[in-house]
């Protein structure tokens, strides 16, 4: 027997990163944190401490923060190519750069209606996320969000699921919904309108969460994976992620009110987990895209 | 010399309640988390074990839920004064009942350009907040809110400060202000539309960071308090906590980069944090308010 | 009426100071965080942008980092006083300097049973924490600790408490009864050892939670606060949190099953929340302790 | 083109259970937060609503409850095989079910010196991790452990890398280097002492980083999954994710003052992120044990 290393990678992680830009009195801003990672021929670095092939985690960060002055960010996507690009194209031993960002939306404040030129305001929790890879000669983009919380107060039901003796679920033809989606999204090819193709895709979520009627969060899932694949066709496969945030009815009958679905508790854990993966039939290979 | 018991108080913490109100097919939701303490007459619980005075948590818990049951949750302010005046009143061992809620915001969903009945989309990471103390005849109302993230690109300068054998920061004509608003404020009486006011006092916030040059996150800080008085006559006095949440200029000139205040480190630690009360001179006394 | 500025305070939070002190071969750490605040003549800031009376929140930053190289930290309360003699003593404008500290402990790694000379474990989530406040002539010193998580899995009872039409709990001579203790005291003088005024302090809080039978949250409270009081004559006046962890028995009924107290739900929220003070009868005034 | 269900899976996490077992007047406790995944024939919940393959996960919630109660929870494996097992094996359309557990460790209390029947103190933040997976005929154990935070305050070097035009870091013959491990290792068999198991790696872990010196973090990941392998031969292989949590020499000279390695900033973000696997070279197939 002989101890041998496997996969490995390395990067720095959440370089946080505000890159303004002035059109004359009127700034916009990019807020973005960037994680990278590197595979390659490391195995000296592990087995000897040799590091004539280890590109500095610092010189990434370092990396960042001059690739965002030569070139103002633009969307989370073109930037991460560049950047991967720079690190596989650049380092010989580097076989794979993978590059991560997740934006904070901001949005410009208004002052007595009109539009404040350098005045910005977060505008919410949610994130938009990008992944892409890439080697020598290739490059794969995976988008997506996360931090989305949707809920509908009816149209979900639940009922129909085997009973064993462990069962105590009643089932229920009314329900409330709600979920922190997790989207990423793969693309089947690199000529995109990145902006459109977000918004395209966090729209189709987001309606066919609200419009589809759920027997099961799965279902919701598989209408909600189907309904960004079919906004834009440049996405190969959609993966989901869906914690089911869950809403009791309280028991209202002990102090002689009847609860009508209208007072719930909101409960933090323990909660389910939906996850699937909705693709066309016809998507490109994957390859190193997740 | 004799161990004595001092100042006391207990409730139960984040009760998470979502209440539906339906008109029809269209809904309206209410996503409060609702804390109560009470203090009063519970000194044998402490030294005796003799609880015959303690209103269980548990009891505050359901009081809470059936409340919102009996009648909709309506403004958090009006919410807090139906459980403090519940608690103060009906137990005559609690002397002050206190009842803080934080709000979470939500939009309705629009499905093809049209609001949609009943599904909806947390509108961000800003809490609405609320913190009545009632006693068995009077009632204190502070209101305010927090996780309002807001950043300015210019418009700020520091300098003019004392210098020490410690000091190394340069003086600066030109920087980027961040901060995540903490503010809390104190109504002089009971007869307010609290929507408007928490409406209005919101967006003088705002309004003043985005539009005041600052010479000093202090002065930011006046005039967002002030701003906030001024906008409505029932604001007795406001609390601000104002994080100073530093974006550095990067030193791009080791990579013959100029860095004309175009690309940042937002840090994470340490932060300043500037604090203060801003009042009217006539402000009735605050009472037990804070 | 005009408006008016109130109470302020500013100052840098939350600078990580790590400090290795070295014996020959071994060393030994210090991890701590250090928050601190200054109040005094700072109107000019507020209301015109006069910094001419700022201590900038950098430079306190770097006192941080200089005074720990000067001398070690030592003992927290020892750096912390330190630190805000420095500043009340230093700036005229500076009426009152107040510097908090949390510590992390770390265990040194033990290598085949012989203690390692640089190489060390965190040792758990606890903290220990300290704030001291200084005025020109005076300084009190207020310890404590947090995240000191406990649970007595019987020896906890709770009945005899009122019942109204929304009490549904049932009365227990047999729970769990767990909670994370925030506990901060206050000395009533500076000739103190306060490394073993600490450990006593906390031994005499743990051991008291341990041993003393419950019959309320409560009279859990006051016994760990009268234990700490009597652990150390220095000891003034004790400040004590503690969150109702519940821990719920699990119905199995519906299984066949019977639990005699074995299987328990750990619930998040809401929580129970019992806050109380115990001191003694002849205290020295708390002055701005707190 | 069709759009089409790909890879899918759902279960309830984080059901957070504590186990109280009696011998006479001496309790123990276990406290373990377990989440489900079960993966199989549920393409018509996804596609039709038809949840008649879906085990509800509130049944397996309570699953883990009731299975608590049959038998003490013992060593997380085996309660994760018990579970695994019960649902891979008890319902057809279950083709893989995983139980991923993790423990938060408790120590008993001492009062005066001796240990108490039934009182117990957290013992830090590191947690005890497993993940089963099991078919229909076969079954996988990975455990690991996650929050075990280590620093060596010398012995760690970094040097020889490649320069390039980003490059600023100045190398070093004398860093500090610390990390929070997330170490989860895959045994090659199931008829495992799960705790001495766990204990020898853990052990070999700690040693191998405190013991060996380092050039590099990769170097130190691969001695330390070395040592792990080295040390039960059960393991066939590990994989380690180790943040690089940086400790900046304060730069003091403005101050007159020369830090020699005595004062560091500990930064939050970015930091470094190291990850690998080490394997012995005739480790059997690892299927679906990830």
């Amino acid at each position: 027997m002989t101890i041998v290393l496997g996969d490995n990678q390395y990067g720095k992680a959440e370089t946080h990163l505000v890159r303004v830009t002035r059109d004359g009195e009127t700034h916009s801003i990019k807020d973005v944190n960037v994680s990278i990672t590197l595979a390659g021929e490391f195995d000296a670095s592990h087995t000897a401490g040799d590091n004539s092939k280890i590109v500095p985690t610092d010189t990434q960060k370092n990396t960042v923060f001059a690739f965002a002055k030569e070139v103002p960010v633009g969307e989370i996507e073109e930037f991460a190519l560049r950047l991967a690009r720079h690190f596989a194209g650049e380092f010989a031993a580097v076989h794979r750069a993978r590059v991560s960002i997740e934006e904070y939306p901001w949005d410009r404040i208004d002052v007595g209606g009109r539009p404040h030129p350098h005045s910005f305001l977060r505008a919410g929790a949610e994130k938009r996320l990008t992944t892409v890879t890439c080697m020598k000669e290739r490059a794969w983009v995976v988008s997506g969000l996360s931090d989305l919380v949707l809920l509908k107060s009816t149209g979900s039901e639940f009922w129909g699921y085997p009973k064993d003796r462990f069962t105590t679920l009643e089932e229920t033809r009314d329900r409330v919904l709600a979920t922190a989606v997790v989207a990423r999204w793969r693309y089947g090819r690199l000529d995109v309108d990145w902006a459109a193709a977000f918004a395209d895709a966090r729209t189709a979520l987001i309606e066919a969460f609200a419009s589809k009627h759920s027997l099961a969060l799965q279902q919701t899932l598989y209408d909600m994976g189907s309904a960004a694949l079919e906004s834009r066709s440049e996405i190969a496969e959609i993966r989901l992620s869906l914690p089911n945030k869950h809403h009791f009815v309280v028991d209202l009958s002990p102090f002689g009110l009847e609860n009508r679905s209208e007072v719930f508790h909101a409960a933090d854990r323990p909660y389910g987990l939906i996850e699937g993966t909705v693709t066309r039939d016809d998507a490109p290979e994957p390859g190193l895209a997740w």
